[in-house]
């Protein structure tokens, strides 16, 4: 009885997980390679096959069938694939009938239209003729947290919806702390003389970038058959299904370590999803479990690993060889303080892993205030160069570096978006040294170009899990604690202490 | 009343039509970008859309609207917008309403696994591996046509889906004329000594044949803003809105001709589809009225303008500069007799004019032969060779050049296939002696490399009318007279009379 029902359930959910993924292929087709004149069909399309998921989901066979479950879900122990599977499709179950699947296209339709827009606006530094439609993305936001009354703060659902359990109470607290630790530090630093990372702003011809960050990104075990990289305008990585999982990147030409170290991101993202359990593909089971921990592979394969001395002590020379021109005079040791140098900065994509966070926070905090409603849209440029101005002394001189720089708000809601780069960052922490516990010779593994210990190690510890287990699970089975901003610290401490002698 | 209905109606037909271009979509990107892992899902996900868009237009509701609005669509003239969206409609609904919904995913699950067995298979010349599922084709095109019983030939209602009013026995008739025509013509020109093609076949490097090819169609008036070139096994173009008609080909750098031409011949259809009323679009309005006609575009830029000597006396030096160490010596009229080289050979797609026919008909019998059972898959191998051999006088030395060439019985139905390349020639010469009649200072202009005067009256007169008129009622239109090989032989005979001295 239970078996025909579970499956009559996955069969289901995986027809849902088909139109997700199609809407996943229309996104990444949108952000890639769609001519402007398709906008509108696509606007149309996505939000169409939005709200046939959505409806779909919340169909109320769905929900007796979840009833029906419930006793065999009880009955199995927590951690076994079926009762994981009814107990997270009863949690998005529940929440996503709270929810109209109208609401769910007028949204979808929105975000699309206005992610083209933006595409456009941006290199035009205009900010004004976005003004209105973003304003749109405000008030649609705070109508979708509005389904969840009930809440503390208004933040709080959209932040739940891609942090599972976290409250903008607990990220503030998280982050304040966290704040209070960094700011000593970047101002030491930035009492040092500065790094010289002029090497990396040299001419470096597009075609080599790539390809030296494809074979990177090989060597980390990212797998092609599964997968591919291609030009966008803001690096993203999206899962089509587990065979088919794709990243995105963007090319400066005068500047080395853009393209590169997104592809180093997006390849942490990327190797999660490819890690996940095949048996879960298209189950809400097969994607990784928030964007906390979610971040905390991209971060551990941009930074943990891709800023270590250890890891430039095997790639330099291929480096150098790919551009003996622009690098066959600098050191290694120039080169890994220009990749490491800490400098408040303009733009989040490229801050250091120091400076990196207070990017974050400012962001998270203009999200608080827009849906508060103590900051409106249309002070938000200027309220972008007053916070840049205070919390890192810079002001950048255009829209385009300010308030325009990030996707998020022109392609998604307010709300909840960038919490998780943080949180990602505490956890990334916590991951590695745990890895590194089980598994000492990982560091000296780096240095030989080799990460298959690490990556095994992940997969098996998190990757394959997928969203079986909430973060914070997955945080207390792993590191057999809860978040903690120390091992974060501790490692900021220990790696600038070295490179800027403090 | 009727208002209220057609809009309800539009409604229906628009939402179909988005799911229809995310359809559209992820063929596309299963044709050009999708890595291999990613077959599965695709395949899955693409079975499901299409389910949903036949459910959604065989919905007894939208057989209740067009009863509805019998007396309005009567009540309109005959080439009335809203008359002919409702009379295509109804054509459309009473085939659809014949094929069960179920019938179609399984058929699409089919073709996308088939079409990505077929890029492996062919590489390593393995029909073995495919013949199964090539079984499995046949058998499914014979189940679609059962769907229409009172058929007159087993090939007649899938003839009729690509070319609305052909029937087999007409197709035999018309090619059998032609054919007559043809063979002498073929005969008197491999008795001449054969041209001299040698300079098509250095090494043209892919980046500079690619560019030069969009420069062309650019010139034509191919909207890049609508639109987008990319690589794939078999060139094709496809439609996923009004606003981007995209276009794909492949690159040999040992031969000229390939892209360049598969570019010219793609640019073709793709502006008839960018040239479709906008009003049109999403509706069974929106795209090219048949699989001749269409044709009947892509060779006319193709050959009748991309073949002609006008076109290469303004192009030929623009060539000569992009490729100077391999056309710099190469006369005029040698790259002109070489482009136009008449020789049986083994690839349809890289034909002659002259002989191209010849390959489509044996294609249109096997199709026959196949669908009626007096040939099995299994000896079709071996009976592509005999009737090469037999008809061109050549043996493709393996099945990769054999009866692995072309996709279409491996992405789609066996039936229908193939007699639209042959009816578009006959069409592209008559609508081309129209075009003349009306503009004769048309040639002079394609000599300066000036499109204008062409497409617009091509847009005028065939583009913009999209499905509104079947093939044979815009020939009447267009022409003055139905289906005519005479335009054909004459351009043929004309063209190759002088360059063959026959």
């Amino acid at each position: 009885m239970s078996e025909a029902r579970l499956q009559e359930l996955k069969d289901r959910l995986i027809e849902i997980g088909s139109l997700n993924s199609a809407v996943a292929v229309l996104g990444w087709d949108q952000a890639t390679y769609m001519p402007g004149g398709g906008a509108e069909m696509r606007g149309r399309a996505m939000a169409l096959l939005e709200k046939l998921s959505h409806e779909r989901f919340t169909d109320a066979a769905v929900g007796k069938l979840l009833d029906a479950l419930e006793p065999y879900a009880e009955s199995m122990p927590y951690d076994h694939d079926d009762a994981a599977l009814i107990r997270l499709t009863r949690r998005e179950y529940e929440r996503s009938v709270k929810v109209p699947a109208s609401f769910i296209s007028q949204l979808s339709e929105h975000n699309s239209n206005l992610y083209m827009l933006w595409t456009r606006a941006r290199p035009l530094n205009d900010f004004a003729s976005l003004q209105p439609q973003l304003e749109k993305t405000l008030d649609l936001s705070r109508q979708l947290a509005n389904f969840f009354p009930g809440y503390q703060h208004i933040a709080d659902p959209l932040i739940d919806f891609s942090d599972e359990g976290m409250k903008a109470e607990t990220v503030r607290e998280v982050f304040a702390k966290l704040r209070q630790e960094l700011v000593p530090i970047v101002r030491a630093i930035t009492e040092q003389p500065p790094a010289d990372d002029s090497c990396l702003r040299l001419t470096y011809p597009e075609d080599q970038q790539l390809a030296f960050g494809l074979d990177v990104i090989k060597d980390y075990g990212y797998d092609f058959e599964r997968g591919r990289q291609d030009k966008t305008h803001h690096p993203f990585e999206t899962r089509l299904s587990v065979g088919d999982v794709r990243i995105t990147t963007r090319v400066k030409e005068n500047y080395l370590a853009d393209a590169l170290f997104s592809t180093l991101h997006e390849s942490g993202h990327a190797m999660y999803e490819q890690g996940t359990n095949p048996a879960y593909d298209g189950l809400p089971l097969g994607s990784g479990t928030s964007s906390g921990v979610h971040e905390s592979q991209s971060r551990t394969w941009e930074n943990i690993v891709g800023r270590s001395r250890a890891f430039w002590e095997h790639y330099y020379p291929s480096l150098q060889s790919v551009f003996p021109d622009q690098l066959g005079d600098v050191s290694l040791d120039t080169f890994y303080r220009a990749i490491n140098k800490v400098e408040p900065s303009l733009i989040r994509t490229d801050a250091d892993e120091v400076t990196y966070n207070l990017h974050v926070m400012l962001r998270f905090d203009f999200e608080l205030q827009l849906l508060e409603g103590t900051l409106a849209i249309k002070d938000l440029p200027e309220a972008w160069h007053a916070r840049y101005q205070s919390d890192l002394g810079v002001r950048a001189p255009d829209d385009r570096d300010g308030v325009l720089q990030d996707v998020h708000w022109f392609g998604g809601i307010i709300g909840g978006s960038f919490q998780g780069y943080t949180l990602g960052n505490i956890m990334s922490a916590q991951f590695y040294d745990a890895a590194l516990k089980a598994h000492p010779e990982i560091s000296a593994e780096i240095a030989r170009g080799q990460f298959g210990t690490l990556h095994g190690w992940l997969k098996d510890s998190i990757y394959q899990h997928g969203s079986k287990y909430t973060a914070s699970e997955l945080l207390e089975r792993v590191t057999g604690s809860g978040l903690q901003t120390e091992p974060l610290i501790r490692y900021l401490r220990a790696k600038y202490g070295e490179l800027y002698s403090l």
